[in-house]
């Protein structure tokens, strides 16, 4: 068996053998269509929907690849990351499923109501100094103490090909698109819709959408060479990391364009979404639908996937309600 | 052919009718499952989502029955109401597909975005006072000037029938279910819903759950009478209205029993649905499952369907926001 804990490029076989490997663990999300968004875009819109995905995100996908492509050896000393976000989550659900321990560093200052939410999933936290540094020390010292097995949010084979089983089920489900929109943070949905369009739909369009505020991967799309930036601020938090070495290729030799939204157009698609489609989902992936309604000229047309990448929104802070 | 705007008890024939003439203008809304609620609550839950439904709630189904039932001549003058919910939203959508003027009677003091909305589906409106003389006297002069044909939001043979077909779908959606639960207000989705079950699942139980703050028909259905309150005030303003003759005759024959939850409970209820299954639900529709949470011994073990009933809430209102 091959060892797909290398840090090597996946290829589409490792997507099928992901979506093997997952699909039990996973569900198969529907994909919704919207008159109302139709209309107003002139575009036909398909919107796969992962805020109904296990744990609230597509990250279940590349966690779930990661968790279960792991030899007993292995599984058996768990699995840890850093993270506070969907990637937490989806590492602490995908190792329940197997019976093992997962691991979190995150900062001490990390919101109450997500460090709760990794623990309902069965995380095990340690706490970090809200610092890089800290970070970094504290993560060194759990790898060593628990032999467990790192799992990056996105710079990681696994992870991406497990990604990738996305836009697999979307070519699946919807025939005949013309592109496909997801939101770019590290890059880790972008690379897998790269990695799947590219082997089996060449034709198709891969647009990323990315905030304003922090929009590194737009200027390393324009620049052709990675810019990470030290700490954009956007409501879109899932999306401000920057791109590693493997997103990159696959961001750089797939994507046909980067468009961006501002933090306004962000919270009003994200709000008529809400409003006209009956579902909940988190700012990151509103700025696909906001990147579409501004760039009509792009979309309008054409059969469009839009990648809903996840629906997990403290619902007692949204972002068009003062406080 | 049959007239069915007289005022008699529809048929299982009327629903079969109803559903091939609405076909085209609703949508088969899709029934989704929560490993969550189901471990919370002990049963099997399918919520048939009309949240997703045409003009955003389950009304569209009796308001197009209504609407595509009228002959050429009678469609003609138009239809008309008098509410400021989902039954104008939903008679405004069905004869803006036919093409035909709706006429909408509304207190001059509803919200503007209930105005908007209303007018957003091509309904006209006529302001009256917010009193039941002024809406009486304004909605006259309206019937009288236009001719239009008067669909009463639920007291109405043809409304019934058309709410029908949702647990028609529910049925032909899911297989074995031991109950179906839905909220009741005048009781128009539950007379439909006794009118398919009694005639295509009669060992289906039926509960209807209600506000306590506005349980009218929890006590007509106890004391064995309609008991109208006055005004009563719920946060499910859906449900304020009381029943009329025609569903009081569905809900004294059919129902099984009637459960009620207290608001703070249909709040808690309504922001875990958004927060567990990423679906935007109206507070009405948080009635059943707050009356499910409360009453296990019930319900555990038993396939249970859950109507829910639509999703038009003002994102810049929710019950849990303190403004």
């Amino acid at each position: 068996m091959k060892d797909i804990t290398e840090m090597t490029i996946p290829t589409y076989a490792d997507v099928e053998a992901a979506h093997a490997r997952i699909a039990p663990h996973i569900h198969r999300t529907p994909v919704l269509t919207s008159s109302y968004f139709n209309a107003l875009t002139g575009a036909e819109l398909f919107f796969k929907c992962e805020n109904f995905q296990k744990a609230g995100a597509f990250k279940v996908r590349g966690a779930s690849n990661a968790v279960f492509g792991l030899s007993d050896e292995m599984a058996a000393k768990g699995v840890a990351t850093h993270s506070s976000g969907n990637h937490a989550l989806s590492l602490s659900y995908a190792a329940g499923r197997r019976g093992i321990p997962c691991h979190v560093v995150m900062p001490r200052t990390a919101p109450q109501a997500k460090k709760d939410a990794v623990r309902g999933y069965g995380g095990i936290i340690t706490e970090c100094e809200p610092s890089t540094t800290s970070r970094e020390a504290v993560f060194a010292e759990v790898e060593a103490a628990t032999g467990a097995e790192f799992v990056h949010p996105y710079n990681d084979p696994r992870v991406i090909a497990g990604q990738a089983t996305c836009s697999k089920e979307l070519m699946e489900q919807v025939d005949g698109l013309d592109a496909v929109i997801a939101p770019i943070g590290g890059g880790g949905m972008v690379s897998g819709t790269c990695l799947t369009l590219s082997n089996i739909a060449p034709h198709v369009e891969i647009y990323a959408a990315e905030p304003e505020q922090a929009d590194d991967a737009y200027r390393s799309f324009k620049a052709g060479h990675i810019i990470a930036d030290d700490a954009p601020n956007t409501i879109a938090d899932g999306l401000k990391v920057p791109l590693k070495e493997l997103t990159w290729h696959f961001v750089s030799n797939h994507v046909t364009d980067i468009l961006t939204a501002s933090e306004e157009e962000i919270v009003e698609a994200m709000k008529l979404t809400w409003k006209r489609m009956k579902i909940v989902i988190e700012p990151s992936c509103a700025v696909p639908l906001a990147t579409i309604l501004k760039n009509r000229d792009i979309f309008a047309g054409k059969r469009v996937g839009v990648i809903i990448t996840g629906g997990n929104v403290d619902l007692d802070a949204l972002p068009w309600v003062k406080n």
